[in-house]
């Protein structure tokens, strides 16, 4: 079984933040692992879409709606689900390790989410703050500032894994 | 239709908080509204479940397993989902408004998915922090320190919803 | 716990059919036992919700949607999903007994969601022919022709469960 | 986006259901579409991963648990739900076309969403009788007895699709 990334944030993202997820996705794609995001043409999901398939990697999206409509064109396998945001639990159950950039409450979900199923996420610029500070402590819950930092911390993790 | 107000929390609580959600579970039942948990005989779920036994009320428990089992014996109506942490997301959409007291990242996803889907929630004593900061700005979430508090704002939302 | 029987049928249907949906409607609630429908305002739905509704019965409507737009206007409790048909899994896991009134692909889905799960289910005058035959064999499925007899074969359903 | 083609089945299945499901595995892959299945290590869905992936195929597994744990050997992607039995609901929605081979409740849950949500169905020794007639005469629904003519009624439905 190939290990999936996934890679959260908003469906509105600045300039730099957009760029991030294309390197995210790009060096996703270089590890030879799947990128998984929420599949939408829209921010951050596209953005990383578009990096992982322009270095040649495997992309999965995993939409909220019933059909592909409105999917990034970067998707190798579109999985349309119908609904809505429950996807929001498959997108971090199916990925090995969830990557979050900045994003709203959806984002906020994921991380949520992820961590409340045991796996673990690398934040890249963007700040949980108080609610989540449990999880930092323990490890579950890493911050990076830069997408280089956040793959080296993903290839810990996939390494410990491994043992 | 019956105003539900759902009232969300740890699984595991300190006695100030099981106390909070008690009482917030007799308030809910002298208003005529439906107490919405996620069903579970653990931490605010029970608590808040009982509180509104006591006092009458109609409860409803959504419940992450596939059967009844481990379900607080105070709920009038049971809904097992089959469909573990996914059932976050029906326990904020069938609430008119969500309640959140203390807890881990399951407490976390619901009040993030409240708000991704437009439903208002009151905490009462749970510091959210940075993360969410726009929402408390926008009105979408507020702050309490009382379910007397609480309750008050619950009441303000529901008399605006109505106009 | 309060027993709670679903009503699962077409969204379009014949005369006679909605009036055996009401007429089942009407039973459950003078069984005392809660009314469980795909909650929509159209066909066997809308026909049972009512006929519940009118005996002065509890009727809870599990919707497809994120609102409680298009619903009966004959729910007490209205929990949308934002899942689609996936809503059907809710429908059947929620329910002590499943009653199945004629229907198409979503009303079939149902019938084998609650044999998959282990419910039991009672049709009336729908028949489900071969692949079902197996069901029909174990008892798992009974066939009745009125409202009145399905009845009777859920009464003697929940009096064996209480054994 | 790349073709998905799910295949259906039994848990259980007899040598000759298994060998069909292998061979439609293998004719996947040589179409370079990729396989869908239930993703478990059991019946049709084993057999076919298996057919798929000796074949060279990429093989997605959606699987009812919230780990991959009892995944098929041969999945490349194995996507956890956690949503037990409404993860078919994304089964048949991330295919362009179901196959169904014979199997229980289960099979059949997917065959009746499949055809809810518009996707083809293509049985093989599959009868489905009575319930599923008007499906079979509209078109929606055909049935083959060999795994080589339903791919040809499955290349035959692709090409409709592109045109």
């Amino acid at each position: 079984m190939r290990t999936i990334i996934g890679v959260m944030g908003g469906a509105v993202a600045s300039d730099a933040v957009m760029s991030h997820a294309a390197r995210l996705g790009e060096l996703i794609a270089e590890h030879d692992w799947v990128l998984l995001t929420g599949g939408r043409n829209a921010g951050i999901m596209a953005a990383a879409s578009r990096g992982a398939a322009e270095a040649g990697g495997l992309v999965l999206g995993v939409l909220p709606g019933d059909t592909t409509q409105g999917a990034s064109p970067h998707l190798d396998i579109a999985i349309p689900t119908g609904m809505g945001d429950a996807r929001n639990v498959i997108n971090v159950l199916a990925s090995n390790v969830v990557i979050a950039l900045p994003g709203g409450a959806g984002t906020i979900s994921e991380v949520a989410l992820a961590l409340k199923s045991g796996r673990r996420v690398v934040t890249v610029g963007f700040a949980l703050g108080d609610a989540f500070s449990k999880y930092y402590t323990s490890g579950a819950l890493a911050g990076a500032t830069t997408p280089e930092t956040a793959i080296a911390i993903v290839e810990r993790l996939m390494a410990e894994e491994r043992r």
